[in-house]
């Protein structure tokens, strides 16, 4: 049971955005530039992002459903996803994706563990400031979506149907529908 | 020096605001809510339950920033921030401020970590499911808010005037100027 009152049926953090519809809307607008705006990083790679460090919070509801976003944006799809997951160094993924990822992980446990030799690797894999930067801000609000939706203790749906329809929506309509 | 080229001059967050404005628009909007915005919880109580977070996250400019935010509304001022901010079972503060504060300690650790008992306390001492919320929402942001300043290796006046200035500046006009 949430630690609040929610509106009935409707899992993790959409249950905290019906209550409040105030902070919701900058919240998906958040979402919806960081991880399908225009970048040079594909939607996939940002969404591999965000389940990985939801991964790292150990958030379920978030891991999984940016995981079931990532799989249908990316090539390898579920196989890819799980790889990497289990291991963010995976040769699955380029040099640059890794080091933004190597970011990320530093990211989840304190800003101030990352370093300018972090920052040089993802450099030197190509990744420009615009992608350290998103990277940097996707492994920060997922340290907030992930901390909102557990904090409230909201309801994490268990059958992975749940989340390719959340998903399958999500990819298709983004995260601003009202 | 920052991580990333960031404009010239300006502290902490603004920086990479100044750099990514698409992004900063909805962070923005979502502290003058949580700070600012309708609540039975003060502008000061929430700013101090931001800057007590950034104090746990160790971000040094957020938590001058707000520290200074917070001591310019609560009636005692900067001493208040103070002994809270090294105590917050302070007895200057009422029993619902600080199971608040407990709250915003657990969501700054995990999510996971926020127990029945720690809002069962926070309701007893008189707290609603929307003061709840937003205590667990403001925790949650402000992990974000701080990874990101240090995250990108922001710079930090050590100047308490800046930090004054700024303050002043927030508390007359809010989060959303542009």
């Amino acid at each position: 049971m949430a630690h609040i009152e929610l509106p009935d049926g409707l899992p993790g953090i959409l249950g905290p955005m019906a209550f409040r519809p105030e902070t919701a809307r900058p919240l998906n607008q958040l979402a919806e530039i960081l991880l399908r705006g225009d970048s040079s990083l594909s939607r996939g790679e940002r969404e591999l992002i965000a389940a990985y460090v939801s991964s790292l919070n150990e958030c379920r509801f978030c891991e999984a459903s940016h995981s079931a976003c990532a799989a249908r944006q990316l090539d390898q799809g579920e196989a890819l996803v799980s790889a990497v997951l289990g291991d963010p160094a995976s040769l699955l993924i380029g040099t640059k994706l890794r080091a933004l990822l190597g970011i990320a992980a530093k990211v989840q446990r304190s800003g101030r563990d990352v370093t300018a030799t972090d920052i040089g690797a993802a450099r030197k894999a190509g990744a420009t400031d615009l992608e350290i930067h998103d990277t940097v801000l996707i492994a920060a609000a997922f340290c907030m979506y992930n901390r909102y939706v557990d904090g409230l203790a909201t309801w994490a749906p268990t059958n992975p149907v749940a989340y390719h329809t959340m998903a399958q929506r999500l990819v298709e309509h983004g995260y601003c529908m009202e």
